[in-house]
């Protein structure tokens, strides 16, 4: 933290013309930096509509039906199914909805970076670093609300776990449109990731 | 790919001192750089460990009980446990035998670097831009890993899906430490794509 104060003087320079060093820095570092500052805000706001509209999906997935007890079969009763009754699916609308409150902060700091330069170069580092942790989380989310839904989907015969899909057909598909969401989302994070790093490699003269 | 002959030449300018530009380069940019550059090896080295491990421990959970039949309780049949039972696991053994590969290879090109540091700058790019995709292969097939052996743990009561662990103890001992592995794999690719996005960063002048 001691280095913060001269680095950030340093960038500011940079930024600035040599002529007009003593007025604050007017324009972005360079024209291709603007560039791709303006793809990682519109890929934030993708990244936020994705991870959002996933989460709202998850969580109105709710779906009751009719079932016939497996001790009575006569006997139907009505069973809801929901995002809650599975580990799995709470951890994805956790991880998820971080996601999406991480979008929005990204958002408005990639936007200030645009209007106040300065602070680009630090600011790639920060995205590159929080973007991977991120993406370590939506993967992951995405991963195991995949594997369940899968055993939903198919079931499991070696072990007996019978297929939910057939009976609770529009909680599937809820739940599989939002893990395609956030199967977006995660490659909108990669994308995201990428370009901070190479905005970095960019400006290295 | 244009580009490639000349950004190699001025990389190589680079690394060389002005007073001997015509001989090749004998040491690395700098020593901060050699000293990224062990440590990218080690974390490689320790990825490479990590998903070997991993794949070994899940592909031999193999484990066999007496289970009696649910048609017939008095009668019993020797049922085996397998991680090719499951789609989920049979993804995350692909996947970190990508990432077990993947290190390999990435770590003979990072002791190439040490060796030869005139690449230095581009090869960081990749790297950083490389783990980013492992990384959410790898927290993906974790996630679908570690969400199908927490039902097989705890079963769920609301689609009755059974618990498995508490007939085959070591085969879930083993998908268990396999799962463990691969998480630290998730993480070593994070603090990998970390320090490549920050070495990039420590050579902007």
């Amino acid at each position: 933290m001691a280095s913060t104060d001269p680095e950030v003087a340093k960038e500011a320079a940079q930024s600035k013309s040599p002529a007009k060093s003593d007025l604050p820095p007017p324009l972005p570092p360079a024209t291709g930096a603007v560039n791709c500052s303006v793809v990682d805000v519109v890929l934030r706001v993708l990244l936020f509509s994705a991870t959002l509209v996933a989460v709202i999906v998850m969580v109105t997935s709710e779906q009751s039906k009719l079932v016939p007890l497996p001790q009575m079969p006569t006997v139907s009763v009505k069973l809801p199914a929901k995002f809650n009754h599975s580990p799995a699916f709470i951890y994805f609308v956790a991880a998820l909805a971080v996601a999406c409150f991480y979008s929005i902060i990204t958002t408005l700091a990639s936007i200030g970076v645009i209007l106040k330069p300065a602070f680009y170069t630090k600011f790639l580092l920060y995205f590159a670093f929080l973007d991977v942790l991120m993406l370590g989380i939506v993967a992951s989310a995405t991963g195991a609300a995949g594997g369940v839904a899968y055993v939903g989907l198919k079931g499991n015969r070696h072990v007996g776990w019978v297929k939910v899909c057939s009976t609770y057909d529009k909680f599937c598909r809820y739940i599989g449109t939002s893990t395609a969401l956030a199967l977006f989302a995660a490659v909108l994070l990669v994308l995201l990731s990428m370009l901070s790093t190479y905005s970095l490699y960019k400006r290295i003269r």
